[in-house]
């Protein structure tokens, strides 16, 4: 068998949920695009993104730069839910296969920590078009972020 | 030396820049965030992005996803460029390393095409964050297309 | 939940088996390093390559290319079994965390396939290091792989 | 211009080039494949391998994962030149596109610091098969490195 089940994992910030919510909802670009966090536990978060005609590419199916943000934002949400109160999260770099074009009513990125590490987390996602009740998988993405110790979350003001 | 210089590419289709800049403007997406294509010639594109509020993650950044979706879209531009007329492109896949804040004035992603060869094509590009008139790296990207000979580039209609 | 369950796939050739072996078999490289192909199925490949002191690094632990290598091996044979007997197999690109330090007695890098296209098979792999019958994640790979058609899987003569 | 100049790199220890020497001397991995690292300036570092009929695979070109191992130390070393003298270097991820095969009397592995974080090292890397003295393109690398501040880069004894 090649894949394992996943690993439980115990958030050492009991506010997790309220914190990664919070954050999601201060991503302006997220709005934009009309994404929301429509699922949440800790190392797991899932992404979805009704179908618009203003996200598409030339053949009308969503930009996959599209796909890619909210596997990204899906991906860093997961890693977020594990990493201490007073951290920030920052993308450190990810990679993305797409398998098919992403048609359908809505997508879903399901994203979840692969390794949580003290100072880097792995992640990986799986983004699915859902037409009709049906899912088809359209893209896979496998991330590496770094948790920003004592920064904070928010925009700076000076 | 590890750089080496570009090699000057010949595309097959000499009305190759009619026919990337038409593609370009069909795609909704780069609309939505105000992306430009802001230069072109065979094998190399850039793409640029002029600060909004709206396209900003949770420390009022440029949202990594929109780094990745206008460097997406100057890489598949660079490679369709050199395609013949007949075809149209397709994402395989994409890695994109974050490397400063996307912050400044402007976004600009500038692409070029690596190997461009009869099924695939291998591209990379830089993102710049321009402020003030001075550039800074803030992104590099490694890319695979496809290319989709004899599949139109147009919407399918049915 | 964010892992699905395995597709299972029918391989078009039924004599997948043997010639998946007898490629690998073929490769010198592995036989080099000493890997060898533990566990096939469709779309699924193990390799398994157990520790010796001259394939580490500086820190005394198996070196990241020969991790890279035996997922990248395991990836392609996971992917070779679901192609036509007349066929090839070609790596494009691959991906690859490393998650912790590979030590103990044996590293197994367990790929499977996560999407059979027709000219492209992307697959993902976890590479697994087992110290005294104990597994621990050491890699993720993701990769894309071309279907060499009409092409011989063996060494070209003159 | 898709490319930029590189920046000229000061190496915070003067004495970078003995112990990235030293360094890659205890890489027994490279020695069983016969790589020798060929050039060093700061910031950048080439890696050599001389074509063996035992680092094949299946059609007799050099395998795409000694491709890759090359190319991590190549890399790895571009990064551990600029990198504090109590420090040891890790990969913490690496992409590769293969472009065409690798093939010819020898293979250079030349990399390069695109960005020299004080915790992450991002490079790239090109990798040369050059036959008859003319060089071909045959593959491209994108790296990430952590730097481990106050770690001995040599093999732990208990």
């Amino acid at each position: 068998m090649p894949t394992s089940p996943l690993p439980a994992f115990t958030p050492p910030d009991p506010g997790f949920a309220a914190r990664v919510r919070d954050s999601f909802d201060r991503q302006a670009a997220m709005r934009l695009i009309g994404a929301s966090l429509s699922h949440l536990e800790p190392g797991c978060a899932d992404v979805t993104l009704p179908y618009r005609d203003d996200l598409t590419q030339q053949h009308g199916f969503v930009h996959g730069g599209i796909t890619g943000m909210i596997a990204d934002s899906a991906c860093g949400y997961a890693g977020y839910s594990l990493m201490p109160a007073g951290a920030s999260v920052l993308t450190v770099e990810y990679k993305i296969n797409m398998l098919s074009p992403a048609q359908g009513d809505t997508l879903i990125a399901r994203a979840h920590v692969i390794k949580p590490g003290k100072t880097l987390v792995v992640t990986q996602c799986e983004v699915y078009a859902v037409h009709n009740g049906a899912e088809k998988l359209c893209a896979v993405m496998q991330q590496t972020l770094m948790v920003m110790h004592g920064r904070s979350d928010h925009k700076e003001t000076t």
